[in-house]
């Protein structure tokens, strides 16, 4: 059994192509639909009714360009919309968080583990429940970094500012004694050069988007839906807004051919008042 | 002939307070109504067409509140939004830019001007159009400062990485030989301590919030606008999502009272795809 319709990925906006980019080195028959809803960007300061109901709008485009599954790239819709998701939608739906949790669960030796991530995902308390899904025993540290977002996507990558400031936030963590650290957000995997160096390379990282690619791999083997081998592999980038400087800083650090950039609309019609 | 309804202002989020502020102190009779669009804040990195819609949508809300004047308290929408805003509504409407580009138009001497904004209004070119207005041979030097808004929204106001990233930003505009320095984004007058040290007092600073609400003071006078003297004066915020962090940061720093906060939802009814 096989299925050659895409996968539908989406987030709030660019930062999800650092999943996209592990599927296409995974998966490199699969054809890929991005989704970016640039015009709503970020969600990671937003509560959690909006968050749910912009990832709803957004998946059900996904499902409109006839998507086999859908992939939440995206830590904070992950974190706060997915039962949602997962209840409303048709087809299968995967998240970044509990694939970063079992991957972090497993690294963990101190069974210490740090976690960072935008305020949304880190007030929801995603990560720390899906964590003791699998070791209820675990200490979990969790950080909201609300500035790492801006910084990569001014694309001060390898950036002395850059670092003082990973620094600032991480550091405590650090001395707390955590041994792994969860990259809870799909922009930080353009930082982990940055943050293994200001921890001294001393704690483990564990990068949410490759543990995702992962996941939808064996996804896709439970439902039997992988594309048919000699499948023509592609990926097609839909924003909701005009591309930004990100997009060109995410498609050089992620060395990532994204084509055509086509736009989509959402609308915003009645207002209530 | 005086007018006891509100002056309705609006933001893109909280950054816009800063307006508020000086529009309690300048204005104590009047009555505010202040409506930030949080469920969709930033506009700064957003495209025109985008910004317009939503600036429109916005603007709607305050007309049902009954507002006799709008106030775009928000630079990116003021750049972007105000011919169509001051076509659609039925009341006044006024804007940041004209009054933060006439008081710089009158506070440089040697006619060579700075602007800092986010990336949408420095895009826009609407500081370099209104300054030459003005004052067609003046200098203009524009730079986007992304940064600056997260870095104040995480409330480092008084910090050695905020003094660092606004050097890295400003210092090139110092050497370039301007005197006079538009911080052209509603959130910027919370770092005017840091920008003057940083640009060792050297340069004078024009605050887009109290250019503005000195303008506003002028509409309601030519308009026969203004509160019948001893009208209550008073503050209403409502905001389109929960609010964060950042309203503690906005409160305490601008020490305002902003009462109780609303909510109003910006339904976001059908989808085209």
């Amino acid at each position: 059994m096989s299925d050659p319709r895409p996968i539908g990925v989406f987030d709030s906006g660019i930062g999800g192509l650092t999943v996209v980019k592990e599927l296409r080195e995974l998966l490199p028959d699969e054809k890929i639909f991005y989704l970016g809803d640039t015009a709503r960007v970020p969600y990671g300061g937003k509560s959690a009714s909006t968050v749910e109901r912009y990832s709803l709008e957004i998946a059900e485009m996904l499902i409109e360009e006839n998507a086999k599954i859908v992939v939440v790239a995206c830590n904070t819709a992950s974190s706060v919309a997915l039962p949602k998701l997962e209840k409303t939608l048709s087809v299968p739906v995967i998240g970044v968080i509990k694939p970063g949790a079992r991957a972090a669960s497993r690294v963990t030796r101190n069974r210490h583990i740090g976690v960072i991530g935008t305020r949304a995902t880190i007030k929801s308390g995603a990560y720390e429940k899906a964590l003791r899904e699998f070791d209820v025993g675990l200490r979990v540290s969790s950080l909201a970094c609300p500035l790492l977002v801006p910084l990569i996507e001014e694309g001060w990558l390898e950036d002395e500012l850059t670092d003082r400031t990973i620094g600032r936030y991480l550091e405590p963590l650090a001395n707390g004694g955590i041994d792994t650290l969860v990259l809870g957000c799909t922009h930080y995997p353009l930082l982990t050069g940055a943050i293994a160096r200001v921890l001294k390379h001393k704690v483990s990282l564990v990068d949410s988007a490759r543990n995702c690619a992962t996941a939808v791999q064996e996804l896709l083997d439970r439902y039997s839906l992988c594309a048919p081998s000699g499948n023509n592999g592609s990926l097609k980038v839909a924003l909701t807004d005009q591309p930004d400087n990100f997009l060109r800083v995410a498609r050089e650090a992620l060395d990532l051919d994204v084509g055509k950039i086509q736009l989509r609309e959402v609308l915003h019609g009645a207002v209530q008042v």
